[in-house]
């Protein structure tokens, strides 16, 4: 039984550096598995047979985007240290590479920041933020995911009103919709499980990962995680998302990056 | 001949996706071979047989140090698209890793962004800025990588004033010393050539990079780039920096984060 985020990306090993995944057809939206529980899927790989306990921080190339299903991932330790381990994982499905990450393992830290730069956003409370409506995006598309995750939006965003004239950031409350709390590893499909910030602009196309970059940097609260993503720049085609997610006790605990190919017009 | 930045980074087929790399003692600071430096061998590997013309992104781990000397960059393509290439590479030496990359390539955009959050930031003019001291580390480390790239420092910063009041934040201009001009590949060193964000807080020891990622956002124009770098948090003996690298035309050509140790004391 257990959690489903952990039960879904659970691995088995399959020697020589080989792990097994059955990728579920529920992470899913619009018919596309969500990156973030593939990255959750490479980083179980990384860190199943590792002598440290905790994601610490993941970049990943999105190749593909792959059918659920049995999938493959093969893990190579590049570096064992004494505080911090090195891996990379090629997630395969039917032989093609899906997901090629270099994941980084160790301890996340628990004390008080020596020193930041960055102060927990504003953010109204969850019983004031919106409840996302699940069953489709804007353009049709199905959300399956939406049974497993939830999200509140920030009701002062223009676009939850439907203006389409605000900048683009997207920003909201997110939690598992079967109690299971937060953690290192949840950080990973969290720095992407909001709607893309092109949302503000009314464009709701498929906003594909080309890649994405993310770090823990303290171990979550439980309850649910105050998230803030907005983009920088739009040229070419390319777009990014920084995100930010932050727990409830008003932490930092997880800081990303993605390049992104922009919405195609709907 | 050619410009150093190209000659020291360049690889030679051995075939098999294998690449030799003499790497150059010049590239150095305190002893230790410079990250960015590495980062760029590492992509001339994976551009070298390469569909796509220039970098897009790269994100990296960060094994060991390497000596100078004979190195190896195993490289897989995983997957070549019509519009974006994808690699990983794993630089070695004598066997083993050093640096471990997910590399992206494609064509960068030229053209001004279709929108942007992010305004060209303040910066004084070059003849205004402080020449960096070239010779050694403020405690003390000799610098040969100061003969090849030039910055010169923002003068508003406390720190060039001997005050380690001011918040965690670097910035300057750099170029290289021999007339090469900025392109994507250059981004690969810039975005870690500046002294790091802790000399503002006075802390002078090496800061181990662990995780890398940067992604080329535009073309930069000839001259000199405006680099800002900023830390955000440090906690646990891990510290963020977020860097942006900015043309002579005062386009966002760059952008980067790294995750990486805090300076013991010294």
């Amino acid at each position: 039984m257990g959690y489903r985020f952990d039960r879904d990306t659970a691995v088995t090993a399959l020697g020589g550096g080989r792990y097994g995944a059955a990728l579920s057809a529920d992470w899913a939206i619009g018919g596309a598995l969500h990156g973030g529980y593939l990255l959750a899927v490479a980083c179980q790989a990384a860190l199943a047979d590792d002598a440290h306990p905790d994601l610490l921080a993941v970049a990943a190339n999105y190749l593909r985007s792959p059918r659920p299903g049995p999938a493959e991932a093969v893990v190579e330790r590049t570096r064992t240290g004494r505080r911090i381990g090195y891996a990379r994982v090629l997630l395969t499905q039917s032989g093609e590479p899906v997901l090629d990450a270099v994941v980084t393992t160790g301890t996340v830290p628990d004390e008080a920041p020596q020193w930041t730069e960055l102060s927990t956003p504003d953010h109204p409370a969850v019983e004031e933020s919106l409840s996302m409506e699940g069953g489709s995006t804007p353009d049709g598309r199905p959300v399956p995911m939406a049974e497993l995750r939830e999200v509140r939006l920030d009701p002062s965003m223009p676009f939850v009103s439907g203006r389409f004239d605000g900048p683009p950031r997207v920003a909201g409350w997110m939690r598992f919709a079967d109690g299971r709390d937060p953690d290192p590893l949840a950080m990973a499909f969290f720095v992407d499980a909001l709607p893309p910030v092109t949302f503000a602009q009314g464009r709701f196309g498929w906003v594909p990962t080309v890649q994405l970059s993310m770090m823990v940097r303290a171990r979550p609260a439980p309850g649910w995680c105050w998230i803030t993503m907005r983009g920088g720049m739009e040229a070419g085609g390319f777009l990014d998302e920084e995100v930010e997610v932050w727990d409830s006790a008003g932490r930092l605990v997880a800081q990303g990056r993605q390049l992104a190919l922009a919405p195609r017009p709907t």
